[in-house]
């Protein structure tokens, strides 16, 4: 019997590393209200006062406080850490001090060195000289194999967003395991799995057992990570303390190897709850203490930084890094997995203060206990930064250990990761397929030399046949550059530490994505309810489109239009799946974007929706701004219609509930938090770079 | 037309990259003896003289005269370096002075900062420091993926001299291309092929299309090692002179790049024999002039060095570097392939005296003009420096434009390549099957389980049958072991340059070998025609052999012994074939080594035949010293019995011809220079390694 296990139950946890399973034997479900909970100590409250205080310092120099120039990112690449090394209970940063960021070109030395540039700060000449000499990056990989066909889609448009010139992100590393076996036992595991492996060397072989060497190494080297910092975590944690310790270390490990465009947490509050749980029943512990842990968890966690470029922050607001914490949701059995920990993570919503990171995300399911539901609704309206997805929707296909990357992509934890694809934009494919594959802005020949419509008014028929061909090319184009992305990665920038807290076999999410999809819906059904008639350049190209009459639009509940919407993302999930995908990727799409909609619509020409050439795209799955005039209600119901089962990755929709705005009934829906018997989950976009950030590389080519 | 073609008879040549097209159209046989040649300039000698004067002090200074250590070679690392500037007609060091070793980590860098280290000099610790965090070499990729069998075998020597530390070599880049094309020319081909590929993006696309990339960029680097040195090579060369120097570029850019166990040059002299040929009709240049600029391309070749280890070194005499070279050989048509040039080759070593590097390599056959036989044979006799290769035997599946890597493996020039594979000691492997994988030295169990043999006396169907086993099971070890170590040198060691001046479709010759071939013949036939008694000690391990009575051995001639040798070469063949390999990789296997014989003889026990543990194997196909009781022509007979169709990649039989000790018949056979009759090639061992150059670094770990 391991001793830090005393007082667990018993069970298949023990002989295999299986998380889950020790979850399912020791959790506590929680029932109660929030009032056990306590404030934030007067450690916290300093330790917080410094890091706003550097924060400021932060936002007064431009966003950026100290850069690393000349020592990469590696597990052990810096000495620790500290805010404040007496106040700290649970510690360790990225480098060897609070708010600078770190060095990382493994996924592009042009990025690297543009994020210092940008802000002031030079890339060490030598570095800069080697990384382009001898190690080659992710990004050089990738245009090394990118087609002329694929560039064409990318400098259009009708691609965007792509992970070449940074990290993938969206792998979640199950960080409980470093906390509940130590980091010896995951060693031996992997070295079983290495020494189990298939014996004839085909490739697929010798890459696996080379990385499961490199994960070996990466375990050895989180290990002293940790003697770094003081602490023996090769043997499991001891308590709730050394629990919280040895899972951040393993998350640290993480985000000092990869620059992720998402780089998120997993869901650890159950877990961590079986810790706390035990530490008071034996007295180790107040629940004081344990709300300090948590809280200088969470303070760690919102100071996970990124070296990274003007263009993406001025994308996005702030520094995102979507650290995605799962929390909630339903076990397989129908017992709640809220725990007193649940509320604990989201009580630093009070305790620090509201912030976007970490992005606390609770699994709704409608059979959530009503004190946390309500629980929930109250610090939603005071911190505005809790992110809800529906766990009745996941819990069917991912079971009661998914937890959610980035904003909607869920995985068990462990035994599923994602390619992350970034999205196509169908409202631009549908231009194409109008004009025989040439851009409607460059006037260049991109996609397939197709027929274009001529006539004078678009014929739904002819346009949905040309569509349908579009849409095919499109999705071949798309996954075919997503296979070379991907394999650079793993061949250039492979995610150790994280590959290293999962299982041998892996399920691979291929990962890819939608834009646009309510201006297409919108625009066939113009052209199939209303009269569009189009207007050409001087070269024939259709720029513009004169809509005659009115016709029904996406986000009112109208099945005409609904069904298009339907249709397009079943048809172009079809053609997706119709190809090869690397590494045995499970094709999934997911209908996104929240802020890099307007990007898309400014890359995109006058669609025949009405839509002007320039106008931003609605979020995500929503209905176009203004074009859903009966309500809430019913947009979302409209939503609710589009297939999950072709969408898996996740559909978002974007809306802000304004206390004044709300009728009466709307109001009662919040009250009764039963917004959640709508089929969807409700959440912010996920990271992508829909925005050139690389084409310069383009240029210097 | 191209300007630089004027003269040139037309072909297909002009439309596609194709060499050997070129020089059947326009080549001039040249049946006539050495009486055209001329002595060395005086250039000649005053640069030779500098040679042999910092030959002089490299030799004080320990064999070497000086070392890189902070810049890593590559195509364009250094500026220009010149013996004189003045006097030298051929320009170009692999660093920018003669007699200075370039620093090569790609392969490994444990090994580059011994061979630094082992001759007093010390590689830059930010280098050091760089390639182990950052860039992962060729080595460390392989002991990632070894398997503890894998490195067992390795570690017992049963498996020896494999290329898992330092370049593979054996790849020769066709550098006639860069004179005949220029470097556009190449780019724009290349450009083409990258075009071409196929446009699904399974792994093999992609691995392709990059590859195909960085060959396009060594090829712009090529160019630009042309501009370093003042000459535009983007275009075709107008003479000889720009044709030698063109292509000896072409071959710099391969030994900056890779330090390759055999870095040949592959089968030049004809093709630039059209140029003199032309220049001499023109009057562009004299025949002295001519020599002199072969003379110092020779010299250029001469003074190929690799950073090594003593290791290596002591091992092999001097500092090998495997620059063959292939003269000579017949036309598919007929004609003798024997040029002006053939004769200059070989006439500077007379004018620089002798030397081993260039590795001159005739490819002999019946039919070469008397005189060029009689100037081989002469030159032969002076220099102790010429190799011969059966041209006859070859040509049958190689046609006529294949040249010799290193010292026996033949292939088509630039259509086929090689994937190195060192060999397998099946004197050691017929030791496991008497001990049941029992390794006789070290008592570990390296191989299978197998019954071991427990009799007091060597039972023949009962040793062949376990011997069959242990030979498959041997087979698949070492070809997977041969799949790693090629899936990661094409990872982190690619042969960038080299493979640019390859065709797209490449055939690779999966290479293997055999060491111990006599003693295994030996043994047993002593145990089927003699009696051979087991001696055991203490643990049961055969370990010792007493042989009574006497046996047919192989060398001298008799059916009885030859036919089991010739099976099992035979059956290992047939082994080796029944396995994966790697990239397509056809199997092929040479039975070679001439000074690692004694090595091999070192790491294994005593055999069956009365040869005690520790004493040295024969060379290649050689009979075991002192047995082949019937004179030369017997001992050549029985090697030309083994399956030529089962060992392509050249089987070796060492032999020296001391005038005084042969008698009348032997002497006879030299004037008329008719052992070519015997059906196999003659020359020296390869370059393998077969030491343990890199079992520090399985200590290390």
């Amino acid at each position: 019997m391991v001793q830090e296990w005393n007082g667990f139950a018993d069970g298949a946890w023990q002989k295999e590393i299986n998380v889950r399973d020790f979850i399912q034997r020791n959790y506590t479900p929680y029932e109660g209200d929030e009032s056990f909970l306590t404030g934030a100590s007067d450690a916290t409250k300093e330790l917080w006062a410094k890091v706003m205080e550097l924060s400021e310092e932060e936002r007064k120099r431009g966003g950026v406080l100290d850069m690393d120039t000349k020592v990469i990112s590696q597990i052990l690449s810096h000495g620790p850490g500290y805010l404040d090394k007496e106040k700290e209970k649970i510690v360790g940063f990225q480098t060897d001090k609070p708010f600078k960021r770190a060095l990382q070109p493994y996924g592009g030395i042009r990025m690297a060195v543009k994020a210092c540039e940008e802000n002031g700060y030079h890339v060490d000449p030598d570095i800069v000289d080697f990384f382009t000499k001898h190690r080659k990056t992710h990004n050089d990989g990738v245009f090394d194999a990118y087609t002329p066909e694929m560039r064409a889609c990318r400098s259009s448009h009708i691609i965007t967003g792509l992970p070449d010139a940074y990290g993938r992100g969206r792998i979640i590393g199950d960080y409980r395991r470093v906390a509940l076996y130590g980091v010896d036992r995951l060693i031996e595991d992997k070295q079983r799995q290495k020494d189990g492996t298939r014996t004839i060397m085909y490739s697929d072989v010798t890459r696996q057992r080379e990385e499961l060497s490199e994960q070996i190494k990466a375990l050895k080297e989180l290990r002293e990570l940790g003697e770094i910092y003081g602490f023996d975590i090769s043997k499991p944690a001891n308590n709730v303390k050394e629990a919280i310790q040895w899972l951040y270390f393993g998350y640290l490990a993480a985000i000092k190897e990869q620059n992720g465009a998402a780089m998120s947490l997993g869901r650890t509050s159950t877990f961590l709850d079986i810790y706390s749980e035990r530490d008071l029943k034996n007295g180790t512990f107040t629940e004081e203490e344990i709300q300090e842990f948590v809280d200088h968890f969470i303070m760690k966690l919102r100071l996970v930084k990124f070296a990274r470029t003007p263009e993406y922050n001025a994308l996005f607001s702030g520094d995102p890094t979507w650290v995605t914490e799962s929390i909630g949701g339903m076990g397989s059995d129908g017992r709640s997995m809220v725990t007193k920990m649940s509320f604990r993570y989201l009580h630093t919503l009070s305790n620090l203060g509201t912030a976007p990171e970490p992005n606390l995300t609770v699994l709704w399911s409608v059979k959530l206990p009503k004190n946390f539901k309500r629980y929930c609704a109250k610090t939603s309206i005071m911190s505005s930064s809790i992110q809800y997805e529906n766990d009745d929707l996941m819990r069917v296909s991912h079971g009661d250990d998914y937890a959610i990357a980035c904003c909607v992509s869920s995985m068990r934890v462990g035994k599923e990761m994602q390619f992350f694809g970034a999205r196509a934009n169908l409202a631009k494919c549908l231009l194409y397929a109008i004009n025989g594959g040439v851009d409607e802005i460059s006037g260049r020949q991109v996609g397939p030399k197709y027929r274009p419509v001529t006539s004078e008014y678009l014929e739904y028929g002819e346009v949905m046949e040309r569509f349908d061909d579009m849409m095919k090319w499109l999705a071949q184009v798309y996954v075919n550059t997503l296979n070379i992305i991907h394999y650079m990665h793993d061949k250039y920038c492979y995610e150790r530490i994280q590959m290293a807290l999962h299982d041998k076999q892996v399920t691979r999410w291929f990962a890819t994505g939608i834009a646009g999809l309510s201006v297409v819906a919108d625009s066939l059904s113009a052209i199939k309810y209303a009269k569009v008639k189009v207007i050409r350049n001087e070269k024939g190209i259709a720029v513009d489109y004169k809509v005659e009459g009115d016709f029904p639009k996406y986000g009112n509940d109208d099945d005409r239009v609904d069904e298009i919407a339907y249709y397009v993302v079943k048809e172009f999930m079809h053609y997706i799946k119709g190809n090869h995908t690397y590494r045995g990727g499970i094709p999934t799409t997911s209908i996104l974007t929240i802020t890099s909609n307007v990007v898309y619509g400014k890359n995109t020409g006058s669609t025949p929706d009405g839509r002007k050439a320039g106008e931003a795209f609605a979020p995500g799955a929503n209905p176009m701004h203004r074009r859903d005039s009966r309500g809430a209600v019913a947009s979302l119901s409209s939503v609710s219609k589009l297939p999950f089962q072709d969408a898996q990755d996740g559909i978002s929709n974007t809306f802000s509930i304004i206390p004044g705005a709300l009728g009466k009934e709307d109001q009662v829906i919040i009250n009764d938090i039963s917004l959640d018997d709508l089929s969807f989950s409700m959440q912010p976009d996920c990271a992508c770079m829909d925005t050139n950030l690389t084409d310069e590389r383009e240029q210097e080519r």
